[in-house]
């Protein structure tokens, strides 16, 4: 990235995407040294087990792709076992070992989509927002979508983190 | 926010000052129900105290001052405390009330310095980055700083948010 580049919209941009990569490697590598066990602990006593903060991840993640008009889910199906309900609700198939799985492809297949986007779709609206109601509040575009997930990203490793590694 | 402007770089810029705008405003707000006792317990057994987290996300927030030509830090003494050492290991005299306060009279005046700042100077390097290795790495710019910074406030409100509300 050249100098003359980042004083542009463009440079700005890539920042942006740049700490979304960032916060997803961060849990890919936190991922590599954590046991399937330590994933089915609760990051607290009474809270969610690291396993629903995975597949609750991989779910928000996947959600991004028809948000930012860049294909279909993946996964909606996730989002019965790891959204719309709170952990430890409903029985489900899901292993520690294959949510992890998920995780890393989708991050794979996301961040190069994200890729294909170019600045001025990043600032036009996600597919959620309509015309008429884009006018009136244009900052409601991807990459106001990507910061708010990015964070959203980081708040829910912070309590990954609390879980034993090893 | 006007369309036009979202198309710019300047409006890029804003949406990330949001960004921590929110993730602060999202602290304060909890801050505001919970009590000072459940402040001094910890996150999650044998992790950090919501106390020690508190203190140290005034810190870090104090550190961009300087970091970004703004004046000098606020309260360089909370580091002692609450950067350079782990949470229970040095004796000191600071109550939940005393840091909720801090917290409170640090995030008025940083936001309101974060606004003085033109495009311009935001994507200029920040001052711990030479001249020179701008050149070769226009990335650090002050920036990447805020948006890095709102990621490590988002991690901390995750973990903060395991405390019972009361």
């Amino acid at each position: 990235m050249q100098n003359n580049n980042m004083q542009n919209t463009e440079g700005v941009i890539q920042l942006a995407i740049r700490a979304f990569e960032g916060q997803c490697n961060r849990l890919t590598k936190w991922l590599s040294a954590v046991s399937d066990e330590v994933l089915l602990e609760e990051v607290a006593p009474g809270k969610n087990t690291g396993l629903y903060l995975l597949g609750h991840l991989v779910a928000i993640n996947d959600g991004m792709l028809p948000l930012f008009d860049l294909g279909k889910r993946e996964y909606p199906e996730l989002d019965d076992v790891f959204v719309m309900v709170p952990d430890k609700s409903v029985s489900h198939h899901y292993t520690p070992r294959q949510v992890k799985d998920l995780w890393l492809r989708h991050t794979d297949l996301l961040i190069s989509k994200l890729s294909e986007l170019s600045s001025a779709e990043w600032l036009h609206r996600h597919s959620s927002v309509s015309e008429e109601d884009f006018i009136q509040q244009p900052y409601r575009n991807k990459l106001n979508v990507l910061l708010n997930r990015t964070n959203h990203l980081a708040y829910h490793i912070g309590q990954l983190a609390l879980l034993k590694r090893g």
